[in-house]
């Protein structure tokens, strides 16, 4: 079956790739030197998050994994393996996942020790153990999976005025109807041959992405409108990193206003805490929330009652500078429309929201009595860097307040004629979102 | 925004079956007689297996619901208020989604009590409850949510020869690059233009998808390849249901050889029970499950140890005749792969296939002293009708007997080549499915 120019361009790259890399490894040994692998750890406390390029990258510490190290052995195995594993899929035309690759070695081993006992052992039990290896080997070779043509589950869908080539076909992403196009597992292979957009919006439901696509949202304002589905997968944040880089495109993201709403943006921002290998090439700086926030839903004075609460302007300003000079704005819902449409936080809400600030800020703007002495477990959290700014802090502040959270959904609840021409248009030409 | 011209029919269409609809409910009143609704009953009860449509449908009970009867009041009130939110997005050119229905509803009402005291009540609570009014609708209107352009998020993606007219694109699904075309939510108004394919392959899994499609197996086999990802939604259900009704194309169900595989299958096949009253149009009745299946993985030698276990044979007779009379086949896996392939059933999946073919059948073959012990809590099950046939508790047999599992990715595992150029091509020439 005749692979695409692009599949079989990258397919003698990656084999150019790990065959010169495990050459050399080759001719270590023939000149009897020690057998060995160097790469950057990969470990959380080596995982840093870069201030001035706004996203999590690997620090300096290197790992070294050598094969007559008892303690290495069966790493340093492992990763010959699956390279082994990996190059044969390239050769034989094929496109794995992360999940065949780990039932292609997955093999029991059997050897006799020294004192002549045959011991079996298998290669990997878990895929947890296999990931781990493929991560390991995109860090040696300093190559994503995408490139070794290692496919996975895509959700990400997109419409705009935009024409790209993927594999041998020209597409029109303005012509797919009410539909969508799918994006592909391997977004470094997408050709962008004509961008017509102002900015693009990156939607985190699926439903909402459906009903501004069907509204001609998209059409109306020029954007190249996305939809990841939930939680991000690598091929969009990929293929809406490149957009920002390539064509300087503003990108704007809405989600839910929750926790794990803030998650979902950040993680197309800065990169995903077990993955920081791959922000380099995976997550927007520049990428911006648009909402819900918090103060979409309450304006800024509550935040002045949070403010009188005893002992909290101590906390805020040992956690943030600046907190008490941000702007005010009145909220995009009135009472009775806050009365039905908000929804009290759950308890994993408001712990999800202590990983973001951090504990102390919890503690202090908590109102809540029994989350309060649930989260006690947490005490140690002292939050995510990216979100220790006073505008990220007090929305979080006004969460624990209220512990409320609202769905986009409710904005469309108010019709989606407020959601489409009011609410994304006036927040993005005001510049009131959160960066 | 401009809609597409078959949104703007649709939508009229949807306005005048409501309008007329509830004038007859008008004139009803002003002659004075009872302010009541009539609808099939959407119970369990009234979910009816039909052997010769091979699909769910509901029976014939009827429900009443009168606006003089104090239990039925409420919920009269809930589904005229639901149909008078449909009515306005319809009149409003919007797209709403049945999450956002519920918020528009969300409201609490205040009145007076007999004995002068102010009672306060909500619309509705939970989703819960709006969904079922909308459920009600449906089967009041004779009409599905689709329709009356009612959006929901869609999962399902499609690659083939096959052109389609959606909104106001005619779209070719082959030339789609390495992405694919994800499925509008509302099927119903797509034209098929142009259809060249000799049957539909609907796989269970997106990342199998992305690799058959990568490795250009339906442009080979001639084949339209659907992905549901997961549990399928009703637009995917839908545009299976129209391909196999209009063109005639056999439809072929790839899943994981697990109980939530089959019952994946099943919910193309017969319909959810949940959902019945839609079978009628969302249900493929000839779809095929071309596996994994058991006797794939174990060939069917292994069923006469089942057989020979004490009480087997006589339990499968009582629940289905011609057991023993079943055609025999070699396992597609060696023992050595099926060693390092197959993953252990866990208790919830035990469970599941409790469900499928009832309790009898489970302890009959189960092995496991352990599992045996804790589905007793299901002796009351008796099976899906449309599961109690010879082939299927065959398989279930075995999957009770073996307490194994097989995930597609494992057939993959075996190269890509095998599953897309032997086990597919080789299972559909021989016939070799369960239906």
């Amino acid at each position: 079956m005749a692979s695409s120019e692009v599949d079989i361009k990258t397919r003698s790259r990656a084999l150019e790739l790990i065959r010169s890399h495990f050459k050399k490894l080759v001719e270590e040994s023939e000149k009897g030197h020690k057998l060995q692998l160097v790469f950057p750890k990969r470990t959380l406390s080596n995982t840093i998050y870069d201030q001035k390029a706004k996203m999590l990258l690997l620090g300096p510490d290197v790992q070294y994994r050598s094969f007559t190290d008892i303690n290495e052995a069966k790493k340093f195995m492992q990763t010959l393996l699956m390279a082994s594993i990996i190059y044969n899929t390239l050769r034989n035309n094929e496109y794995p996942t992360i999940r065949d690759l780990f039932y292609r070695g997955k093999h029991s081993i059997s050897y006799t020790s020294v004192d002549g006992k045959t011991i079996s052992e298998n290669s990997w039990d878990e895929q947890r153990e296999s990931d781990s290896v493929i991560r390991d080997l995109e860090v040696l070779l300093n190559i994503l999976r995408e490139d070794l043509l290692i496919l996975s589950k895509e959700k990400g869908k997109v419409v705009g005025n935009l024409v790209i080539r993927s594999g041998n076909d020209v597409i029109d992403l303005s012509k797919m109807g009410h539909g969508a196009y799918a994006i592909e597992p391997t977004p470094d292979l997408i050709e962008f041959i004509d961008v017509d957009a102002e900015y693009v919006l990156v939607v985190e439901k699926d439903a909402v992405f459906q009903q501004l696509h069907r509204y001609g949202f998209w059409r109306k304002n020029k954007v190249v409108l996305v939809t990841s589905a939930g939680q991000p997968d690598r091929a969009t944040r990929r293929f809406v990193r490149r957009l920002s880089e390539e064509y300087k495109l503003p990108v704007y993201v809405l989600c839910d206003s929750d926790p794990y709403g803030f998650y979902i943006y950040s993680v197309f921002k800065v990169g995903s805490i077990t993955l920081s290998y791959e922000s380099e090439r995976l997550s927007t700086p520049t990428a911006k929330f648009i909402g819900v926030t918090l103060t979409d839903i309450f304006g800024t004075e509550i935040f002045k009652d949070v403010l009188k609460k005893h002992g909290v302007k101590e906390a805020l300003e040992e956690v943030t500078k600046g907190i008490s000079k941000l702007g005010s704005k009145q909220p995009y819902l009135t009472p009775e429309e806050r009365k039905n449409f908000v929804i009290k936080a759950k308890l994993r809400d408001v712990e999800r929201a202590v990983e973001l600030v951090g504990y102390r800020v919890a503690e202090a703007c908590l109102e809540s009595p029994e989350y309060k002495s649930k989260i006690k477990r947490k005490e140690g959290a002292s939050g995510y860097p990216w979100f220790l700014t006073p505008e990220w802090v007090r929305e979080l502040c006004i969460f624990f307040y209220t512990t409320s959270k609202l769905e986009i959904e409710a904005i469309t609840g108010k019709g989606l004629k407020f959601l489409a021409d009011e609410y994304i248009p006036r927040k993005i030409k005001s510049g009131d979102w959160i960066e």
